[in-house]
């Protein structure tokens, strides 16, 4: 996989892009290169079939219209993230049809969903030489059943219209959002396991019944979804023999056309709460109040903690904290939090329920963090803050876009790569992970811009590793610096739950031999051809 | 898999068993038939080898030791569910070395964890010729994690083991049992998708983290377990990379050698309540009151349904109630019922929390049952009533073996077969459904003692086929009887979510041919020679 780089820049910067190169098909030619083992010949044979399926307007291998699908956040200082072309199919059976292609051609294809994996590599496939399969126009909202709290979705819908179309329709049931919910989707979250802010915000886990164009072009139904006539492809996860919907999490098994989610009923109450700590020291003590409340369920949602300069970074430039090439000191970040209503931990839940049901847990755990030496606020206190309202707004299932004031931290250049390593819910984790995490951010220049996050059990660091993309020495300081996150992390015990398309064989590699070889022996018996999504999760 | 019948009473009446016939090391011969392929040198190869690895006691083929793993209460009119022998392992090592034996003389091996699949099958194998893989002495408890709420077990735990655990340390987790907990286990209910009580009652919903031999003999570790160092094994359910726990529930992919599982904070308050309807046609009307509850995690446990002659089968004989070879009518199972406190349709739940939350809860959930017509019951009206204290006890992860009154229903004979086909949890469901159990049941002149259960979005019906199986008339009735169950409630789209070994592949035939090809894909590119527990969900 490696020999295949080429400069984009350059290219760009040579005037290819533009010119008028004949090309495949009439167009201009992608000068990216071809997967290893396609000919030119085949790769043209393949395009012009999948455009024979898709119509010429919905199958591209020009540089302008391909280009776009290898713009990211992530360090990518070698551009090996360019895909050669990308089709758009309408239907199931066009997907079908352009599995079949790929497999007559040994033409890999990237699936995506709605392309906006924003930290993890958003459309770009994780090898050259690839054909995003790009289901946007697959957007339909097939089914909601109001009763039983549940939707059936495909790949191109946006959080945005599935909260319109339950708004419209009057529908009292909530979605659950990641970061950037208005432009990314359920299917493409759910698929790379993300998480969201309410009760419901482990995706995967309130996922239900899946249809998968399988890599020879069949298509299957899992859980009920086989079986004609059921009225639980939606209402029961796991169908009868082995559970196999996880096959497609995370992975290149299958291409996923449709999916089935459980939606939460609005409660009748909801109110947010932040909790605020004044010392970066303190986030041990959090976990440690927290846990408990999370784990007995008195806190139905991930217990969200917030790092001040994960915060000022969402709605501030980093120069309006510290002066450009200052190291962002704890007293310069704790100053600015103050003036803007933060803590130097800033931890965000809510409860869910009805007016007795809250006010009977409220006491306790107020009492619980009061013992903490934190800060309990509400609307009531924090009024328009709009840290506050961004999290009031995510907690119950509301969308905005306003982390994506992450990319403007220091400068107009966007580079944003999520680093989220796991451990236990429990505080003596935090102590060692944030000292390591700062030491080699601080060695590459980059700021500890960070969160924990408690899930069920699990306590997930959220490290955005916030850079300059358009200044070419940030990017290779800041490639180099996720690597050694990733890898001294996992030294540690600490191993990503997710990763971009960048680190994907880095990641995949701590998780182990037997692993490694358990996936690429399932991969080879379904995708013989390894025409779907090679290099996905290290998984050739 | 067919053609190798063995009459398993004929060959007692014949006095074989008990017989000194020579065989296997120096032990009698097993009469019952060998795998298709394998010769009765390399089974007797195999036995040996697996003797060597475990020590003589450990590793069975006489029909004394052999025989108890073929008693189930399923019919089994044609005995082809008769192991040929049986090898208890006591370390993760030997479990390897035995499926490499298995491999090396293509002999199938059909791993149970404490054998007791009540109703399913217990410990007996799907096909002929197979040796049961008995790890009922890997029984130690690794972890229990009091603050994480998490522990780690052995397929040989039973959940009686687990209970006595937390007792004895003081540890404030509840379990959550299925029936028959005290003799049952964790592992092996978890991996067979089995269901209990409490909001923990979906038990795959709570594993976390698997060891598994794969039928290569390597071990693997799923979720975080591979990762060096990691506290998140049981903290954290995906892993990285595609989820593949799934794979090892209702399959034959590898041998589970330890399992993760979530349990639940002992809540300050627990209430259970009993619900009264008094005729059989008011079961549609409780699912549509029950399920907004449910769904909006009013209520946080499954809520089952318990048709009256379901009750008063597990403490009544069937001649308490109609003369033998009457058929059961309502007139009759009515008056028992109220004799004993019962109404025609019993709902079980419970709420959990804290003085405050459970009295904030309670007026909500009474009154929208008083609407449905039901008799809302606790502990103060119910007091001693065995029924109510049997789900009381289960409801908050107790113990108890009175379902096993169910076997004396019609004699000592000890018939038993469970039927459970899936729906999403609307009322509507129920008409049809119970209507076609009842003709189904009457045709054959059994008793339709069954329930509903509502989970997260779906509805099980669980129908218990009890018959008397010293009765051969009654076990052909009753073979007969579950057959046209599954097949007519599967051409209506109630497909089953879990079968007894003698109908695995009747139900995995429902779920059509692109899954069965999918997952014998899997199994052939993991166990090629397919010696891991043939036919089990299906799969040979």
């Amino acid at each position: 996989m490696s020999g295949f780089e080429i400069d984009r820049r350059a290219l760009l910067g040579a005037g290819l892009v533009g010119a008028a190169v004949t090309g495949i098909g009439g167009t201009r030619a992608n000068p990216a290169p071809l997967a290893p083992g396609v000919s030119k010949a085949n790769f043209t044979a393949a395009m012009n079939a999948m455009r024979a399926v898709v119509g010429a307007e919905w199958a591209f291998a020009d540089p302008d219209t391909v280009i776009p699908y290898a713009k990211t956040y992530i360090p990518d200082p070698h551009h090996r993230h360019v895909p050669v072309g990308a089709v758009a199919p309408a239907t199931v059976e066009q997907v079908q049809e352009i599995v079949r292609i790929a497999n007559a051609f040994k033409q890999p294809i990237w699936p995506i969903s709605t392309g906006k994996n924003m930290g993890y590599g958003s459309a770009a496939p994780a090898t050259p030489g690839q054909i995003v399969l790009d289901l946007k126009r697959m957007n339909r909202i097939l089914e909601v059943d109001p009763e039983l709290g549940t939707a059936l979705v495909e790949p191109g819908v946006t959080y945005q219209m599935l909260k319109d179309y339950l708004d419209d329709n009057n529908i009292p049931l909530w979605i659950d959002v990641p970061t950037v919910g208005p432009v990314a989707g359920p299917v493409g979250n759910t698929l790379d396991r993300g998480v969201g802010y309410t009760p419901y915000g482990e995706h995967f886990m309130f996922q239900c019944g899946m249809e998968v164009v399988l890599p020879d072009g069949q298509v299957m139904r899992t859980g009920m979804g086989s079986i004609k006539g059921s009225t639980a492809w939606q209402a029961f996860k796991w169908g009868y023999g082995p559970y196999v919907d996880g096959l497609f999490t995370q992975s290149n098994f299958g291409v996923v056309t449709k999916m089935g989610m459980w939606l939460m009923p609005r409660p009748p109450v909801y109110k947010p709460f932040m909790i605020r700590h004044a010392d970066m020291g303190d986030v041990g003590k959090i976990v440690d109040t927290m846990r408990p409340l999370r784990v007995s369920s008195l806190i139905a949602n991930g217990n969200l903690m917030m790092s001040a300069a994960y915060q000022l970074a969402m709605f501030k430039r980093r120069n309006e904290i510290v002066a450009d090439g200052r190291p962002l000191d704890d007293d310069s970040v704790k100053k600015a939090a103050k003036a803007n209503g933060l803590g130097m931990w800033n931890t965000y839940f809510a409860l869910y329920g009805t007016e007795g049901t809250v006010a009977a847990v409220e006491p306790i755990i107020r009492a619980a963090i009061g013992a903490s030496g934190g800060e309990v606020l509400t609307a009531a206190e924090m009024g328009d803050n709009p840290w506050f309202h961004h999290h009031q707004t995510l907690m119950a299932g509301g969308l905005n876009l306003d982390e994506i004031g992450l990319l403007r931290w220091r400068g107009n250049g966007g580079g944003l790569a999520w680093f989220a390593p796991v451990a236990a819910a429990k505080g003596s984790e935090t102590t060692g992970q944030t000292k390591l995490a700062r030491e080699i951010l601080d060695k590459y220049g980059f700021d500890y811009t960070a969160a924990y996050v408690i899930g069920w059990r699990d306590l997930h660091h959220i490290i955005a590793l916030l850079f300059d993309k358009s200044d070419p020495d940030q990017e290779q300081r800041a490639d180099a610096c996720y690597r050694e996150l990733v890898t001294r992390f996992g030294e540690k015990g600490w191993a990503s739950y997710r990763t971009g398309v960048n680190s994907m064989d880095l990641v995949a590699a701590q998780y182990g031999t037997v692993n490694r070889e358990f996936n690429a022996t399932i991969k080879h018996a379904l995708d013989p051809n390894h025409i779907l999504a090679p290099g996905k999760s290290g998984i050739a």
